[in-house]
């Protein structure tokens, strides 16, 4: 059995000397080698921008959508979408493990598991797409998946349905990021505060500022914003365009009586919202982007422009404990347990 | 006297909501708003990329370049080329100051600057062309410009001649923010060490981290890294292709004595340098990003995908006092300053 590297540099076709990510291709035969974890794939979550722009491309045709993800795969080894660069995650059972990992995983063959490394590293063969749920970026498959030892997961608990666990799961950096950084006393704005990630990003900053913070939802429309109004996520309800960055600037002014935030979480899924993110934060503050979709030139040069001297910070999806806090979320509060469930699993 | 919005959109004529950077055209009456500055410009430093192409459009002829110069202000009320929409800066007297600034600002008229936003988003008159410099890129005028309240500018200081200081002005944003970001005791790599900001964030590097510091220089070619060197920049010189991560990964290793970095700062405008950066770092350490060449996605997917805890940081060209800070450092270093001059002067 051939020895691996544990960032799974052995898999890489094109360009040499990267990491899986950044590889254009990736080699995606299904033989592991001694450190490797062969997972048996049920179900993809598609990154919402990549399926946002697959179905978008695909015109909402099921069938295109198909050819697409399948086009994808057969190119590069794993499903990283070419025009987002990004992935998604994959749920699915353990069907082998490589001997090397013996002693040092606690996983065990037959355990249900959700990978927490993105599809965009992951080596990953469909033989079949049985079924897209266009709605919740879901996709079941007859497949299989090579998790690297490097690569993180979480074994998917009893008391939570899968889908709902994968849901939650998809977007855990977001919520743990947030509870790590929000203080309380603070003043928090988030930009798509009734999407998906959104929602645990405003449950854990309530959590965190407390009574002495203001937690501040920004959505597009006012059916979006009765969600979180629904599970009293926030202390106060914007509805404006995101891309429209006075119009955010003022109205965020208005309900924090000029003060502006101390922290910006970027949680929607469309270009052009760097600006809105920017101006809703006070000087010193914080911007914390977790849109896929930010730009980084956008942010850098338009902080710049407006001589904002703020500190943006690259959403990372990865932080200790990120599966374990998002998780905790849908034990704790059963009004966002129940929207979840309606929406996302 | 009229009252103006800090970021310029009382100047917006189309289209409105925006901001006047991406808008059309904004107004450039010379009757400056409360909190403006108006500046008599001397000289106007184009953009390298729109400066190409007027020449371009010019067949070189001088009077053409004046002729479609005077287009652009006029259609615009600012000096953004409409193929390449990019500016550039200017240097000029301040001749006016809002009386909403008092206090705010420590401008007085009569002091020499140059303005650190883009001429992208800068009220503009041109009375006359009166030199055209065609090899520098700059033209002298006879005109007027407004500052806004949140533009960023710099007092040209006596000590250090006009092109130096623009040169140094033009990175100034990251060696301030390393000289921000570094504590004593910290082990730091600057990717990109021997470039033009690179330089700049050593030197910032080094005095920060002090004697109980570790300061590293990783260069592409022992050629550039000669130059860092004769300078002293740093504690440790390593050569390599910020482009293998892993080649990287390991020489960091190597000099660290496995401890790898606290924060790595990538100066290195090339793509695909994230994960070199994130691999370079220890775990809850920081990145900063100051390279335009920047992924976003590749950033957050990549420290996700090798389960790093690390904080990312997108570089901001702005940070308080960062023209003072980068000018300081020709004054403090003799061969550095020397260095500058050859290359950027």
């Amino acid at each position: 059995m051939k020895k691996g590297c544990s960032y799974g540099t052995h898999r890489v076709i094109e360009p040499k000397g990267t990491l899986p990510q950044p590889a254009q291709k990736i080699d995606n035969t299904m033989e592991i080698y001694d450190n490797e974890i062969l997972i048996d794939v049920q179900t993809l979550n598609i990154d919402s921008a990549s399926f946002t722009q697959i179905k978008e491309q695909a015109n909402g045709d099921v069938e295109k959508i198909k050819d697409i993800m399948m086009d994808i795969v057969k190119t590069r080894g794993k499903h990283q979408n070419p025009v987002t660069g990004s992935g998604g995650m994959l749920i699915g059972t353990v069907e082998k493990i490589g001997p090397a990992l013996e002693g040092k995983t606690d996983l065990k063959v037959g355990d249900k598991i959700a990978t927490l490394v993105s599809l965009s590293l992951t080596p990953l063969r469909i033989d079949e797409i049985l079924e897209v749920r266009k709605n919740i970026d879901q996709v079941d498959i007859k497949g299989k998946a090579i998790l690297f030892e490097s690569g993180i997961y979480a074994v998917i608990p009893d008391d939570i349905p899968e889908n709902l666990a994968l849901s939650v799961l998809d977007v855990a950096g977001a919520p743990a990021q947030t509870a790590k950084l929000v203080k309380p006393g603070d003043t928090v704005v988030v930009i798509g505060g009734a999407g998906k990630s959104g929602m645990l990003c405003l449950y854990e900053a309530k959590k965190r500022a407390g009574v002495t913070g203001t937690v501040i939802c920004l959505g597009h429309s006012e059916k979006s914003i009765e969600r979180a109004k629904k599970a009293d996520l926030a202390d106060h309800y914007i509805v404006a365009d995101a891309t429209n960055a006075v119009e955010v600037m003022e109205k965020v002014k208005e309900v924090t009586e000029g003060d502006m935030a101390d922290i910006t979480i970027n949680c929607v899924n469309v270009p052009n919202t760097e600006m809105a993110s920017i101006l809703a934060t006070k000087d010193d503050g914080m911007v914390y982007f977790f849109s896929m979709a930010t730009s980084f030139t956008k942010a850098a040069l338009g902080a710049e422009g407006v001589g904002k001297d703020i500190n943006m910070i690259i959403g990372n999806g990865y932080t200790k404990g990120h599966a374990k806090i998002s998780l905790q979320i849908m034990r704790e509060n059963e009004t966002l347990r129940k929207i979840y469930e309606e929406l996302y699993a």
